[in-house]
């Protein structure tokens, strides 16, 4: 996607293949800073440390680490503790674990003078999987898009999404966003209301960058904000990621998202999640019961980072004597979901 | 209530009379600053740049006001300038257009050697009326917890509630927090999920704050995370305050408030509304089409203030491409609220 005028995705080998270049998300909207990464550590200081995040992103980042442990040497037990130290840096990540495992197993089946070709040529596979899954979501996508913009007679098309599933969580297109970049280059009229997404506010810090970055009308909004769009008309679909899919269908994505579907219900405003079917997780058969939901740091609620005096600072938000909680997610009942998009159609889940 | 282990109003009278003392909210909960407040005009600087605000405060502090204006000078050409001052400053507050015009219209029917008695007795009449009012809707709505607190035979109670309708909006006491305090009172074990409330963020500042003061336990919360509290049996209730409640029952309250009373309604959660019943409007039939939503500028989403190096600093959230749009309030139909608290009683508005 665009970069002030110029075509990047979200990782990338150098031109000489001795590093890999990344985009230090933590330093988004307020400085695009590129990243070199020269070994293998260094991937997973980034990984963990969040330089980069996303499922679609931390599986290539992943398979790029184990190019870059067999930079350094090809022996097998080097490769094995390189990928023991990827494993260890996101444990929850599934396509991290499963980048990690399929390139280690290929480069131990294989003979050692042809590993380091290999681990390059799988992690550029991986990396263009990725992409284009979710440019099928997108292809997909887009005809509910065509489908509202029809029936509004070219009138504008409301979007309303939550936190960040666009490109900057994958390699490329994103997933939830995907179907929106695709209705924009098609010329559909629309405009996308952005919940900043608190605590971490990755909507407000890189849903919006991205947009902005893209041209595509926006604006962003407070995560209190949807429930009286939508009670007004101002929203004609909602349009998610997911972090996890179970078996019936309910969705575990970013916390605050059951409340935009409950909204989007009792308003019958079409609400949609996409994502790329490796993120359906069959064994889970009741996603409320079932999907564990990761407590992280008060921290992040009682403190927040913006831009003062051309620096990124942290503030305190919260009185020194209260104590704050942060649940990363919550699970979305697939009663209160429209359809899942993923990169091989749309589908009701509730009739499968 | 308590601040620092002293009794405080929000409101009150310098020891000489010759002034009105106040706490500074803008700096809550960083510090605690008293104001002191000579003449009208500074009265009305106050009120406008929300020195102080809540609806019962307002209204406490116009009829202060007047008190000042009389001080003075008590010319009717005078105090009728003053009130005109006094009510452009919060066009919308009903409290304060009631206050002002009783007090000016009493003013100028009493002869001139009398008015600054009666503007003094009638301001102190006033606010202790507003404080009244907020301990009757404590006594009423103390029960509904009791009864919370007795089915769970002694376990911890746990309340949400969204924004601040403390104390600090009124005089005393407060709306919502007002049971609240009185069970705590009465020894009742419980605990308070505060809403952030994004984006002025009144919950991690003032209520966490006021709660803190008290000694009440209490859980500062993304807007985000009630849903998800609910839906894991993780809140008893819910209590709120009101800005405008129709004749329908529909409640306009502080954005956000609906999506908590949907996700509410979702867990079979009892939702509760509290507030003084000159709150009520009977000219609303329908509060969804008729309440008119104040739409604030968008830099309280873009920006955010917070505590810095012990400095109290303003930082951006937002990429500086990106506008962002700011509705103050939303309304939650009736058929989502439980019940309403009023200092008469406890009400279902949908049956009368």
């Amino acid at each position: 996607m665009l970069v002030n005028g110029k075509h990047y995705r979200t990782i990338w080998l150098s031109e000489d293949k001795k590093a890999v270049e990344i985009i230090d998300q933590r330093k988004l909207p307020f400085k695009f800073v590129i990243e070199g990464i020269q070994d293998v550590d260094k991937m997973c200081e980034a990984i963990r440390d969040m330089h980069l995040r996303g499922a679609g992103l931390i599986g290539s980042a992943a398979a790029y680490g184990m190019y870059l442990a067999a930079l350094a040497s090809v022996e097998s037990t080097h490769l094995e503790r390189s990928a023991q130290c990827l494993l260890s840096t996101r444990p929850t990540a599934v396509n991290l674990s499963y980048a990690v495992n399929k390139v280690l197993k290929k480069l131990k089946d294989s003979p050692e003078q042809e590993r380091l070709a290999i681990a390059c040529e799988m992690a550029g596979e991986i990396s263009d999987m990725d992409a284009m899954q979710c440019k099928m979501i997108g292809r997909h996508g887009v005809k509910l898009i065509e489908e509202i913009g029809r029936r509004k007679k070219g009138e504008t098309v409301n979007i309303l999404t939550h936190c960040n599933a666009g490109w900057l969580a994958f390699v490329d297109y994103g997933s939830a966003l995907s179907p929106i970049y695709e209705a924009f280059r098609k010329g559909i009229n629309l405009h996308v209301y952005v919940d900043e997404t608190r605590p971490r506010n990755q909507g407000a810090r890189l849903t919006a960058w991205e947009l902005a970055m893209q041209g595509v009308p926006h604006t962003v909004i407070a995560d209190n904000t949807g429930g009286h769009l939508m009670q007004h008309g101002l929203v004609d679909m909602v349009i998610v990621g997911a972090d996890r899919v179970a078996a019936n269908g309910d969705t575990a994505n970013k916390i605050g998202t059951y409340l935009k579907a409950l909204a989007a219900k009792d308003n019958h405003v079409p609400f949609y999640v996409a994502f790329p079917s490796t993120t359906r997780d069959l064994a889970i058969n009741d996603g409320i019961k079932e999907i564990e939901i990761e407590k992280r740091s008060g921290r992040e609620v009682s403190f927040i980072e913006g831009l003062y005096e051309g620096k990124i600072v942290e503030v305190q938000l919260t009185p020194k004597e209260s104590e704050a909680v942060n649940y990363g997610f919550d699970v979305t009942p697939a009663r209160l979901i429209t359809a899942w998009i993923t990169e091989e159609g749309v589908f009701d889940f509730r009739q499968s």
